[in-house]
């Protein structure tokens, strides 16, 4: 009984039939969760009550209410996220508390049926891609464990390529769930800025910030996105959306739009390689009115990098200000580096970024009058050595923290859906991820053709030695 | 013919039936304009083409056709708007030129048939309250020209005052146009954030600016507002209004809020003196029905003076950061120090100002279910001597400057309207401006109300000696 193999859809299919009990499911997972974790660091904590969770979820099945639509699902939530009753530590030590109130995905979660497994690893604060935690552990990559799990929602990603839970849920202010997901080999979305609730989530950099589903498959993250979506009043970036079902039916015509410059300029021959391989065969499969390309200029490019890092750095050390003074010991060298870079940007220049966010947001929604969505590569290289700082792309060298964030950082500035899936593996069998972005609120449309491509680019033979 | 005591409606309706040509009007002001201007300093230039611009709306009314409900008012426009064909210059040094277009609210008021008859003085690039322009004059006060005019909006304050137009349009960062209506005895709107385009408006803080009318009765501002008024597709902070006349007529009952602490606190005891008989007026003589007055709590009065301050500083610079490197000799020496104030303000102030605005709007909205509006002194001091950079109010020295701008700038922070009204006069004859402010749009409700105010508190006997 591989039930770390199923997709969570059939699991809650065989916990809502009576076919098997949560606390089955449940124990199985947590099994697996002891077995694994000490390695991996995927987790911080397994929940103390996942089976008090699973066993109540098995009573108001049994008294004939539908448990729903992700009954006994085991869930992994990123320790970012308030959870009531289990310890929450936000990857950082100045905030380890046990909160009373969940964030309201996570209630949204439960009351869909899901059982909250476990908190999951993260860089610390959120603040960095590699997970490699000076508090909680370093998270590894289940493909090859001396590879970072990239982050700063690694433990998920982990979790996820290891069958430690089924489904999780990440925050993304730079990257941070679609890098994971594509170091790790797994699926990732970041939805629309606002579409998801925000609330008892902490802070990284406000209008960054955005919460979204992480699981193994498309179908899988559609479902996770349909229980999470929705407004939430008491959260001031909170936004309707029209959309009602993901993934929706697959468009009659699709214009994929291929970036001139920038996003495959910096990117590492091995995993460019893999890109080709996957258009080579997506232009293979695709029906003939699917596959319009359409090669196009990005603008702004220039300017939306040095913007970004002005943004966050300035929204990160306005969260972290009084705690930075008071306790600068408790932070990690490196996030208390990043904290401290604040101090040499002006407030003029934080106006100059939020001007260029909006002229780029402005200028991405004529580039998606001309097609359906953009393809880039997810990351520009796959995943690096634990502790690597450095690597190199052809004869440049680069930091890996920034240069992971390279391809997908322009979309939190735009607010834009953007979707990674596994598109293969560098001759070295590390995974690839391919990210699908779309125009605002057009998430059903992205679902419907991620689970496309992933039939045509996904070789689901292939698990990493975990799982 | 004492055609500058008129109001500005009367003017119209005069040039539309007929009874007096455009010409005529417009070579009266011109005349006024050229024999007191040496003296007041209101206006950097007369417009060249005036009595052309009067000539074609007699041509056009001659013809048959309506010359608009503004047929031949002449008004000045702040020295900060592009005006097509005649010289623009800011009030600085760095910009002067011919523009090729007139920013939209021009364009309305001509089409309307004003006749724009001069570009009235400011405070270099209207950053700053005195309008002692080193570069154009000081705007002299009227009522005493060894007082200044207040600013940045001063020359339209002065004009106004001096008879030498009958309407103007000024600017408002913080309270560029209530500021001089008040020291000058005049009514300025600011209107809420977004009701009338600043496109053609040279920026001093973008998220702050506001463009809005001011004229010698509230009736003439409520015939200026709706023309000026209207959503502009083309500038990115324009927004709809709900309402389409100005004023609406009167409430049926009235809620009056007096904020206990703050706005009264640093009250020069002469201007105190004023807003309280005003008060005893206003009681005495509003009907019960509109005679409800309640004491309330404004929240984060401590925070927002500095969230203001980071906030213009930062905008500021970001505007003028180039011409600062490149030219920094052509600035005044307050503005470029104020420029340089900027050095000082790191970018995660700024997100932290930004948060304590969004703060305060929200909070400002919840007083505003309790009251209809709140009253405040316009300004906490009457005009100053030209010069003066300190003053005392009790025994707190105080910055004049940025004193003035006390009770002003809050609502910028807001976007929410507020419109000043003349009051009264202080004992040695200077006049005390009284500040209604409203919610969201409110404007029909604030000029009805204001219209009402006037009436009691106005003495229309008494002019400056230049009018």
């Amino acid at each position: 009984m591989s039930l770390h193999t199923w997709s969570l859809r059939h699991i809650a299919q065989a916990v809502r039939s009576g076919e098997m009990s949560a606390v089955t499911v449940t124990r199985y997972f947590l099994q697996r969760i002891d077995l694994w974790n000490s390695s991996l660091k995927a987790f911080i904590i397994s929940s103390d009550n996942a089976l008090e969770q699973a066993a109540a979820m098995d009573a108001l099945r049994n008294s004939g209410k539908d448990p729903g639509p992700l009954a006994g699902v085991p869930i992994a939530i990123k320790d970012l996220l308030d959870t009531e009753g289990i310890q929450t530590t936000y990857g950082g030590r100045h905030h380890v508390h046990i909160p009373d109130f969940s964030a309201p995905v996570v209630t949204l979660l439960q009351q869909a049926g899901a059982i909250v497994i476990g908190k999951t690893n993260l860089h610390e604060y959120a603040y960095g891609t590699t997970t490699e935690n000076p508090h909680y552990g370093i998270s590894r990559n289940p493909w090859n464990i001396n590879k970072i799990s990239g982050g700063s929602s690694g433990g998920n990603g982990v979790a996820l390529a290891a069958g430690l839970c089924l489904g999780a849920v990440g925050t993304d202010t730079g990257g941070s769930i679609r890098i994971p997901a594509a170091l790790c080999g797994t699926v990732g979305l970041k939805p629309t800025y606002g579409l998801v609730s925000k609330r008892g989530v902490f802070p990284l950099a406000k209008s960054l910030d955005h919460v979204g589903p992480m699981a193994n498959s498309v179908a899988d993250v559609a479902v996770l996105l349909s229980v999470l979506a929705g407004y939430d009043s008491l959260d001031p970036d909170s936004c309707q959306s029209p959309a009602r079902k993901y993934p929706a039916l697959l468009p009659q015509t699709l214009r994929i739009g291929l970036p001139k410059q920038y996003f495959y300029d910096r990117c590492h021959p091995n995993l460019l390689q893999v890109i080709q391989t996957a258009f080579k065969n997506l232009r293979e499969h695709l029906s003939p009115e699917l596959n319009h390309w359409v090669e196009l200029e990005i603008p702004l490019m220039v300017e939306v990098p040095e913007a970004q890092r002005v943004l966050i750095t300035s929204e990160a050390r306005a969260v972290h200000n009084l705690w930075l003074k008071s306790h600068p010991a408790l932070y990690g060298e490196d996030v208390r580096t990043r904290l401290m870079e604040a101090d040499d940007i002006r407030g003029d220049q934080y106006v100059w970024a939020a001007q260029v966010r909006r002229d780029f947001t402005a200028a991405m929604e004529q580039v998606f009058e001309q097609v359906d969505v953009l393809l880039t590569p997810t990351t520009p290289i796959p995943a690096t050595n634990i502790g690597q700082v450095k690597t190199h792309v052809h004869t440049h060298e680069v930091n890996v923290r920034s240069h992971l964030t390279r391809n997908t950082h322009p979309w939190n500035l735009t607010g834009l859906p953007a979707l990674t899936i596994p598109c293969g593996f560098t001759h070295d069998g590390l995974p690839v991820g391919l990210q699908i972005i779309g125009p605002k609120f057009s998430e059903p449309k992205l679902l419907s053709i991620g689970k496309l491509f992933e039939q045509i680019l996904v070789y689901p033979g292939i698990a990493p030695a975990y799982r």
